[in-house]
């Protein structure tokens, strides 16, 4: 049986119209979970054809607000970025709620906090762990870049698990020219998600920064939320911050787009957390036919 | 300035709900085309991410019912199938109309003709031109195949030019898996868009095809208009028949969809015509903002 729902398509990261990166939102709030199956979650997410479509279902974490299951056109996630910043922003506006403060989000990693305040919306990401990566690794992505690495790259896990380097400057990330045939083999072969690199605009607090994950179909992602946490705490892990940092990273110019998303790295006791946010607009709104 | 226009997506070449090849559709019939920059089509096309988005503008040729620009999200084109049966049907709902008879569209080749009856969706094809496929370039598609073809290959020219081949059966049409770098090569190199392969059911005028364009950034088109009117004038060229034949072409079971496309080949005096057509349905449905 077909039923019809609310539907919004969301522009994540940016203030202007098609300049951020796009996510379907699905709203299932009145529809029983149950009611939908897998297999017509993920026709859903194959048809619109976005790196993520999201559906809002009612919580059953009573702390939540909703509960948020994402997928690509191949899998179901635990957590993505962008998506839970775009899917935050439809939430707000399907239940008429004009949110200053938080908002908890059930998902596949538990509840994520995030916050709205001056349109921006921002969450806080899951604590990353870091790992070294060993030369002939590092030798590897090189080649991939036909580009060397500024700064010693690192393994950093956020939920997927990026491969962050510096490059010099923002031009020379700019101008990377990956091989994404020699990239995907590379991460396919050490269990990386893709490549995060980025490059510091001289005397800002301000990071140029491009995401690849040619092994998962992606080649250049236009505004990466995830990259964008695993590049706040490799830069955590690098310069040792000890207070708290913030910092803007431009995303997308490769891909005509005009991403911002703006980082705080936080330090309350001896606990450090990652912050990532971004305005979200909303540029499709009507129905969908299930 | 941001204007509010109306929007649908949708789903062409099948009867089932995201089952076949989507389409967006932006209605700009109240809108003065010269105030819709390039810049902007091109925007919304990228950001759509599907093969193609359309736009419908009021016609500026008396007989047609509208004009139509089509955009993939790398540039414009002159004319493309799905996109074609797919805004024909958006422009059905848009306008109102109830059509059973001719819909005339205004494109990038001229004026199309479309009919419409029992929910179906046909277009009549513009004259192909065949052309031999020398051998050497034949062995380096069959490499990309790593299968050779049942019956020898012929470019056909139908505004895209398609390399189009049978396989012995549905079977080994279904089971091919393209080196697609190979392919990708191959088809820049000789000037073509991408391969069509069929296999014919036995007994029945019924076909299964699948249509890669790697080299256009498509692995495979779920389910493709211009290459069915590509098969069917190479069956023509094949078969020599010599009155009417009409037959089905199932597509796009690789990538769990179930699209159907039903051909004809008429014979008016000495001249053949091919026409295609199919059901399309509108999943989404609303407004965009611009």
């Amino acid at each position: 049986m077909t039923i019809t729902v609310p539907f919004k398509q969301v522009d994540v990261f940016t203030s202007k119209l098609f300049k951020g990166n796009p996510v379907a939102v699905v709203n299932f709030l009145d529809v029983e979970e149950s009611s939908i199956t897998q297999d017509t979650l993920q026709s859903i997410a194959r048809w619109t054809n976005l790196s993520e479509t999201t559906f809002l279902f009612k919580a059953t974490d009573p702390k939540s607000d909703y509960k948020l299951r994402i997928f690509t056109p191949m899998c179901e996630l635990p957590f993505a970025g962008h998506p839970t910043v775009g899917s935050c922003q439809a939430y707000l506006e399907f239940s008429g709620r004009d949110a200053v403060g938080n908002i908890y989000q059930q998902c596949g990693v538990g509840v994520v906090e995030l916050t709205v305040e001056d349109k921006k919306i921002s969450l806080k990401g899951p604590p990353p762990k870091v790992m070294e990566v060993p030369s002939a690794e590092t030798s590897d992505y090189e080649g991939s870049l036909s580009a060397e690495f500024f700064q010693k790259p690192m393994l950093l896990d956020v939920g997927p698990k990026w491969i962050v380097g510096l490059m010099r400057d923002p031009q020379s990330c700019y101008e990377l020219e990956p091989d994404f045939s020699k990239m995907k083999a590379s991460t396919i072969k050490y269990g990386a998600i893709g490549l995060v690199v980025a490059g510091k605009y001289p005397g800002e607090d301000k990071y140029e920064m491009r995401a690849f994950a040619p092994g998962d179909g992606v080649l250049e992602d236009p505004v990466c939320g995830s990259g964008s946490l695993a590049l706040a705490a490799y830069l955590q892990q690098l310069n040792n911050y000890e207070s708290n940092y913030e910092f803007e990273i431009y995303q997308g110019r490769r891909l005509y787009r005009d991403g911002k998303v703006s980082a705080k790295i936080e330090h309350l006791g001896g606990e450090v957390e990652y912050f990532i946010g971004g305005e979200a607009i909303t540029i499709v709104n009507g129905e969908i036919s299930v």
